[in-house]
């Protein structure tokens, strides 16, 4: 059917294609369905919804990532993606081979797929799982479809963690340490989605993150690192599109996680990588076999793709360092780098650090080029190639002043902190949107401490923000204090 | 977020929240969250999308099953639903509780599940299973959100087909038969999703078949039967939802199945059932050893429930009649009744009637029943009482005038018709919307046939149509006809 093009704003990633009910009758599809839309030869893949008001009969509304179509197109039912046989056969528990993962990854690349059958493609490889060979071909398939980074240099070192610990800002101090020994890494970081900041909103403070790939090269060239927003180079397309249905199922398949980490590594040039796995309680995985499993896995996959990968399996339990919210964060990892900061993130980014430089066979000492000021004059270098402002001090950077301290109800010492009430705190004080907010743990876990004595400040921009992370605050537990002597955590029933 | 309503209409069966990209930040949500829309102390829940055009700012867009909002509402967003966690244990294997199933059903009929955590459900419950006391749980708490009706009598037959068969409208014969043997039979039947047609759509050639629960009743107390369509009562609420994202996976988990037959036939007051299984290739179940299992299930189901359940296992690699299309049916299941019509048509409606009277303990014979013209008389009483003309014949149920008849290009014997190019053909020909159009098939499995005898004829209403579905016939093998001591099917390669 030849219909005319209305463009509809609605969302941005699914190419949607809106027809009047009538319409779609006659075409006969319904609502899901895929259609093609045909224009001078070129066909586009888009997924029906239907409306007898947003556009009129002889009318098909298109979303954003169908803009380039304008004028009049020919509506037709698509035929079934051939992935989708391929996504059948995972949930039959059948081996996929490396022909039908390079067509499932294609046709995500090139959005054939709805949230519905991306949802059973994530559920199916979680379920059945993928092999070690299914999730090396995936990871290869993944770093075919997006843009690749050349550095023509033997040894590119990169960082990742699997994340899931609030907190937790190694990255730029491993980043800083690494660049002062003299070896490239040239870092891409993602924003927080479920979290109150990822490395890239926290770089945000110090400097702008949203550079070209020209930009990047110039960077790293001059300063051996950088510290930027994966986002603005498109170097994994289909993993964005995943990331899409395994955040709101908060599903994370262990072949999927090693695709999605090592495709990316791969695409950026990346040649000896360590891969920081927290474990324990609350984190993203929970059992020290599991993180030993996937550890092993990944190291195997990056093997076989000519990487060299290092593992460290790390307490995930509760977070790292003592600032949750970007700018928290960001006075966290310069007062590190200038020889203050918690203690806890400073020692896990020398760990890593130094693990790092070991597996590119560099002979230095981490601790030492933190300790002497170099890493920290590296980042400020970083900092000021970025376009950012290279003399800032942690006391410059600006932090909600909409405060609220929480005090120990009773004596004892601080067994847990909860990761997720921490993470879920600090968001709803306005993090990661406003910079300034989220979360000063003032005590970490092991500290005797006495009924009234700080625990944690909640800072944040807006009174009213303040007051809502106020009251989540007192209905979950952030703090679990015993005597050392106790054992009862909770009774049921 | 105080927002002020704005109704979008955009499909009808996910309440999608439409925001401002703006207000989605300010509110902490993205799309595909979910969000709790409050207002006067009433709790709804919908799912994000996201604008910058269809609504302003301060503005929130809300389609049809959020339409009894209007003024302004309340955005905030909503807790994970609790049977989020429930699936997420089926996807790591566990077996669910009946709290936990009744959970999951009352979040879905709330309407509290998103596509994606839908269709991780499905796919999960497909690759991990559901065992028979999860599937009899399933049963029990999907009957018991729906409507229910009862007849205060001991015996309410029903039959039921699983599908995937092209023709093979053996519904209204066996209720004409079963009918005329006393024995009350209320039918509710479904209209084709991706079948050329469903009996609701065939019995619509004969009489209305959207009537209200009042007129179901009577129709059943003067005629012992009726032949409606399930949409008008609202049995099974859940089920409608569940295949929305079962028909664009293709996938039917055994367990479901199950479920969503048995908690129908419960909602509608049945307490004996005779299942029609179809098996063979390119039916929905393929093998013999699994037909058995799924046969074995829906009897332990059906009797711990307290239904008499028989199922019957019956040949499903080809069609049934000769008709493909709601008219050309609604004439085979009018000649079978008046004593000619296809024979394989004829005799499985004839054994699952005859079965299914055995199940109620009724001495009445079936063939003879049928022979008699006690069955067409009971047809006819039942057309009247739903309000179509009852002197209805064969020859004056208008059909596509739109033809073209394909011929055999070889000698040999007719070894196989395949389903999915039957169902295809007919459906591009126009059918189940183009109630006239469809195929009719010449000759059936096992015919020997000569080069240039009929195979089959399509039928359409509108030519470009009959094009289309004539280029298709021309691509796909509807029919397979080989010598009788030929064995190659296939080269590959």
């Amino acid at each position: 059917m030849e219909l005319s093009v209305v463009p509809i704003d609605l969302d941005s990633d699914t190419p949607t294609v809106v027809l009047h009910g009538d319409d779609a009758i006659e075409i006969g599809v319904h609502p899901m369905d895929r259609v093609q839309l045909t224009q001078n030869g070129g066909v586009t893949i888009g997924v029906v919804k239907e409306t007898t008001a947003l556009v009129d009969r002889g009318e098909v509304g298109l979303t954003q990532p169908l803009s380039q179509l304008t004028g009049t197109v020919t509506v037709k039912p698509a035929p079934y993606p051939q992935s989708m046989r391929y996504i059948r056969r995972k949930l039959d528990d059948n081996e996929l081979s490396r022909s039908e993962i390079r067509t499932i990854v294609q046709d995500i690349n090139n959005n054939r797929l709805t949230d519905v059958e991306l949802s059973a493609y994530v559920t199916g490889i979680y379920t059945n799982g993928l092999s070690l060979e299914e999730t090396t071909f995936l990871t290869e398939c993944m770093a075919d479809v997006g843009d690749r980074i050349n550095w023509d240099e033997p040894v590119i070192a990169d960082k990742h963690s699997i994340g899931g610990v609030p907190g937790n800002r190694t990255t730029p101090i491993v980043v800083a340490i690494v660049a002062a020994a003299g070896v490239k890494i040239p870092k891409t970081s993602s924003r927080a989605i479920t979290s109150p900041a990822g490395t890239a909103d926290t770089m945000e403070v110090f400097c702008p993150v949203d550079l070209t790939r020209e930009s990047i090269e110039r960077v790293v060239r001059n300063t051996n690192g950088c510290l930027v927003w994966g986002g603005s180079v498109d170097l994994s397309p289909v993993d964005d599109r995943i990331i899409q249905v395994e955040t709101p199922l908060s599903i994370d398949p262990h072949g999927q996680v090693i695709a999605s980490v090592l495709s990316k590594k791969r695409s950026a040039g990346s040649t000896h990588v360590v891969i920081d796995i927290p474990y324990g309680e609350g984190a993203k995985v929970e059992s020290l076999p599991e993180s030993r499993k996937l550890a092993r896995d990944f190291k195997r996959v990056g093997e076989h793709l000519g990487m060299r990968v290092t593992c460290l399996i790390t307490r995930g339990s509760g977070p790292i360092g003592s600032g949750i919210g970007p700018a928290l964060e960001a006075r966290d990892v310069l007062a590190v780098l200038e020889g203050t900061g918690p203690g806890d993130l400073r020692s896990k980014s020398v760990q890593l650090a130094a693990k790092l430089l070991e597996l590119c066979d560099v002979d230095a000492d981490a601790d030492e080029l933190l300790a002497s000021g170099h890493a920290a004059e590296s980042f400020r270098q970083i900092v000021d190639a970025q376009g950012g402002d290279s003399t800032i001090t942690t006391a410059s950077i600006p932090i909600g002043e909409q405060t609220k301290t929480v005090y120990a109800s009773r004596d004892g010492v601080v067994t847990h902190i909860d990761n997720s009430a921490v993470s879920d705190v600090a968001r709803r004080a306005g993090a990661p949107k406003d910079i300034e907010a989220g979360i000063v743990l003032h005590e970490n876990v092991g500290t005797t401490v006495s009924q009234g004595d700080r625990l944690f400040t909640i800072h944040a921009q807006a009174t009213a923000k303040l007051n809502d992370a106020v009251e989540l605050a007192d209905r979950v537990s952030v703090y679990r204090i015993l005597h050392p002597d106790e054992t009862l955590i909770e009774q049921v029933g």
